[in-house]
């Protein structure tokens, strides 16, 4: 990769979360923001039909319909099947094939300003090393796939870019600060690129604080699949913090307290989801490691 | 009204406010929680369709279905309408009539611990007057209607009870604190109306602080009804606080401030309620004043 020609902002992939569908409409009618001179911007509302109705999804979540051979098979025809069809289309068939995806989501969960790689090219952990650097508020989180089939994001499109998942915000509505805090983080990556098509990136740190996935964590189930218990209040909104066996993760409904079971320290995430309820997951587990980059 | 024979607690009339509906849960489980030797208390989960797709309603929103003129309407057949009619059957038409109604909501406002009175029943302020003076959380709101005719509500089904609305809190998701803080709300409404039906209320201050309901403020917003601004970082989650003439209100999203016009001081509450971006409320403007009860 010598130069990146165009980029992509994608945002209301999820139509309920605010904030990247509304930054995608103000950089629809302020262009010149997201313009750098070396590359093109292209900005995109990747699920309007949900967006209008104010929920996540239509028919089947967005962001879980890009598994390539889901996008090659004719008889997927949902709502959301076919737009990520046409999505990979506009961002990647045609003649200009965007070099860098940039996904704008947001989360119920306490988790800052999170940076979500989908692998470990040297270019996106540079530009999250730099982010986080210059912004306390930046955590990196690193979901990886054994291979690119399969990742079912829309950042599977591009090796170049990630997710920016912002929280704690209630579906459905926007919060000024996190919208501020938001747009300038897309500010700082366009910049980012720019001084990298001009051959000057930034210096940083050689090393880096990565948040890997572990498992994921689902409530505490009757056998007829009904939720007995919640995050304990301990736990709430204490994402990236350590998790140690023995420490309260669920209160029952009948005030029991329920504890991490397992053998070592972990870094839970997207703790109380609003989402992830009907995914079966509470929390995703990491391990926080640094590395180098 | 001499004696209360039956109360009905009502949860889940929103299915998107999981606190209420899982209360309700609860207490099917556990009725002995909310049962009292001098009278019956049924528990009823308002929406159960509504509740299981994890959306406020699915048709039409259920609190607002409750107009007489519309439950004596037999042209009125969506989802919701016929659920409402469903539950005056329930609460009221058969023979075991509730002489109470506690309706559980929650909001993505910073309401804490919120009694919405739908009138002025003395036994209603006296009430509210008492939780409010138990726990320094409680506010009390007053939304009155110029008759029962035009109260929309669940609670327009009898004349003694409110609406709990707790926050913030996302949609879709349970606080373990939230959750523990209404539950003990209740239990505690369910004593006082023990004590009640025993003749020895508990005594309390002889005044009480009321929030009136005055008027709805919008979104900014163009002339195709999109909206161009958010709340302004300055009254996010200043629900109760004095908002003078001259404070900023809205932030637009090319970083304007809009300031209150208003001639004279207001309380906002509801400050960026997700549910009421469809119903073209920002926030509802109330007077504080104190009442003698």
């Amino acid at each position: 990769m010598n130069q990146i020609n165009r980029v992509a902002i994608v945002g209301g992939t999820h139509g309920n979360e605010f904030t990247g569908a509304y930054l995608i409409q103000k950089f629809a009618q302020f262009p010149h923001l997201i313009t750098r001179p070396s590359f093109e911007t292209v900005s995109l509302l990747a699920n309007p039909k949900a967006f209008a109705a104010r929920r996540r999804y239509v028919e089947k979540d967005l962001n879980r319909c890009f598994l390539k051979q889901d996008l090659a098979d004719a008889t997927r025809n949902s709502y959301e099947e076919l737009q990520a069809k046409s999505i990979q289309n506009t961002l990647i068939s045609n003649g200009d094939k965007a070099d860098f995806i940039l996904d704008l989501h947001s989360t119920t969960a306490n988790m800052g300003l999170t940076i979500i790689l989908v692998n470990s090219h040297p270019l996106n952990l540079k530009l999250a090393a730099y982010l986080s650097q210059i912004n306390p508020l930046v955590r990196v989180y690193r979901c990886s796939f054994k291979s690119v089939e399969e990742n079912p994001f829309v950042n599977s499109l591009c090796e170049l870019g990630f997710m920016i998942e912002v929280g704690p915000i209630a579906q459905s509505l926007l919060k000024a600060t996190l919208f501020q805090q938001t747009e300038e983080l897309v500010h700082t990556v366009m910049d980012y690129l720019e001084q990298f098509n001009q051959g000057e990136i930034p210096s940083t740190k050689e090393t880096l604080i990565l948040y890997d996935h572990l498992s994921d964590v689902d409530y505490p189930k009757k056998q007829d699949g009904t939720i007995f218990g919640m995050i304990h209040p301990e736990l709430q909104d204490k994402d990236y913090q350590a998790l140690n066996p023995g420490d309260p993760i669920f209160l029952t409904f009948d005030d029991q307290t329920i504890v991490y079971q397992g053998t070592s320290t972990v870094w839970p995430i997207f703790i109380n989801e609003a989402a992830y309820y009907e995914k079966g997951i509470a929390m995703c587990l990491t391990q926080r490691q640094q590395i180098n980059i």
